[in-house]
């Protein structure tokens, strides 16, 4: 049967970065004679704009049909005074909810030819190879009350909420994805001060019975914001809830100094999930051949290899972008000297060649 | 009349530089014919043992009464089992509470000479001139409730809070030291998620008014995070709340490399202050003669300038612990390179020799 993938490309460099992806992706599955459909749905500011809402039914419907979803990018300066509602954002977060996306998955690793970009020391970087999973439909995102209430003296009031077995999952999740990787996990919490992370403490300490042969620390935010950039080789998986997750991963993906280069997949139990690169929609540069596709291209390559479980095709991306990197091309954000500097669709055609 | 200042030297390694502190401060005092009196008392896991509670009421007392309060660090390994009730920590964050402190002073500045212990390259923190101010008495660290609820699949519920006028005071304190400052002031949030972002932004916006000649940016949480890491020079005065200052503020204090070093202050309107190193009770190297002071005689130098006004006492404090960097002496954690190793009494010593 014929697999269906939803491509979202969004807005600003989105657009650029999806649609070259979906070219890689098609001549990879020509040549393996994988059959595969693309079919693409509008999503935030460019929803907004043709339908007045950042998730249109239409592009929710084809979505929850397919079996993996493609994102590029959304949001822009054009929105930012809407309304919440209005907001391009409010177009991923409800999709995530309504796929039910727990796992967000974000691989740090570095390449060599671009350590040189890192605000971070040579030494401190070099080697680094971590994977942050952030818990993504639960906690303050989701949690209600969220509003405002009295007149005199205003009180606005958001509430970080998480049930036990939400905990459980994602938990469960960043011991399996420790297992098959260096088997360390660092479970980051607020204990001394937060009652949702005195019980992720106790979840954490539960599970590991399940996997003794992972090595656990518990780690404070406030502490792992600071480890994070002195000693970033110290972590393998780092596991936590969604708002200091969408915090440390960002924190995290200026250690590589290469944003531009760093993929995310978004994942529920049945191996259903989005992918998406790490960067924005970049509206500064959008529309001028100056985006970075590797991001997206590797977040292509996560999409392969965990709702496809295609192994071998998701390595083939993965090495022609390192051979790539390698062979000195680079795009505008990745700064290499001496290199020879392209733009977006060069840097695809560069792909295709050594795929 | 005398003023008082409460000394609460706490756990670890707090004891010893609370107790270098003070000398250097009586020997300010007396040299300006300053009339001040200090009295201890009792905090975090040296409290419990001692008292059965990290905040025994003697101290609240004295502290209530006093003009300024001087803290050490407080918490262990030893008390970390304890229920939250009976934690070091629960000490500071219900003194902080009762005496009314709001505003976190955090400032991240540079010594040349101790650039090389930053994981940051040299070009990226050479400069850096920056002033967090955390909000610290309300948001998700007391809000209300703070619990579980269900049994089958228990929930835990914490709840960020903030009144209009919480944030304007905190806002205006802000606008304060950017206006005495280099006038730019970055103002952080998550207004994409959070109602009380939202509010909070509000009122950035409206408090400008007051302040036309301040230069003011929102930006959001995660990418702060980024761009503390990737160009710290950027910042001026930060304004957060609580929790995003707690993870923000460590992590800034990383740029330097030389956490030892840096100070803070809690204040409230009526200049009465709490005054800490940012380092921790360093259990490992308690007792050792090993601390850095430092960091601890540059808060008591906060201390001079924000609870008795006293200028130029401040300063002669900041220009002592510059001059003996600059001749060399260092403690075991600033790792200088040819420098004259000392411990904590000799460094005191030095400190003492360049008043
Ligand atoms: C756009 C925003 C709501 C989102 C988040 O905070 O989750 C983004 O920062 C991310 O990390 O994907
Ligand atoms: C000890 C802890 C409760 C405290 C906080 O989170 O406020 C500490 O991290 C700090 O920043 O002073």
């Amino acid at each position: 049967m014929t697999k269906r993938i939803a491509v979202l490309p969004g807005d600003g460099i989105g657009k650029e970065v999806a649609k070259g992806t979906v070219q890689i992706l098609e001549a990879v599955f020509e040549c393996f004679h994988h059959d595969y459909s693309f079919e693409e749905a509008l999503i935030g500011g460019a929803a907004i704009d043709a339908e007045g809402t950042p998730l249109p039914e239409k592009t929710l419907k084809l979505c929850l049909e397919s079996d993996a979803v493609l994102l590029g990018a959304v949001g822009g300066p054009k929105w930012d005074q809407n309304p919440p509602e209005l907001r391009p954002e409010k177009g991923l977060l409800g999709l995530r909810k309504a796929l039910g996306l727990f796992a967000n998955l974000r691989p740090v690793t570095t390449y060599p030819s671009l350590l040189h970009a890192s605000p971070l020391k040579k030494e401190v970087v070099d080697g680094v190879d971590m994977l942050i999973v952030r818990e993504l439909t639960g906690g303050i995102y989701f949690g209600n009350p969220s509003g405002r209430r009295g007149e005199q003296n205003e009180v606005a009031v958001d509430t970080l909420e998480y049930s036990k077995s939400e905990i459980e999952r994602i938990v469960d999740k960043a011991f399996q994805f420790a297992r098959n990787r260096r088997k360390k996990l660092t479970s980051v919490d607020k204990a001394n001060v937060l009652e949702s992370s005195r019980m992720w403490r106790e979840i954490v300490n539960k599970t590991v019975e399940k996997y003794p042969d992972v090595q656990v620390e518990h780690m404070l935010v406030d502490s792992a914001a600071m480890q994070l950039i002195a000693r970033p080789n110290h972590f393998d998986v780092i596991v936590t809830e969604n708002m200091f997750g969408d915090i440390l991963s960002d924190e995290a993906s200026m250690i590589t100094g290469s944003l531009g280069m760093l993929p995310s997949a978004s994942l529920r139990e049945d191996n259903v999930g989005l992918y998406e690169p790490v960067h924005g929609s970049a509206p500064d540069i959008a529309g001028q051949d100056k985006a970075n596709p590797l991001g997206m291209i590797l977040s292509a390559a996560m999409m392969l290899r965990y709702s496809f479980q295609l192994e071998k095709e998701a390595s083939i991306l993965e090495e022609a972008v390192a051979k790539v990197l390698k062979a000195g091309y680079y795009t505008d954000d990745l700064r290499v000297q001496g290199g020879k500097r392209v733009g977006t669709k060069e840097m695809i055609e560069k792909v295709l060649d050594a795929i």
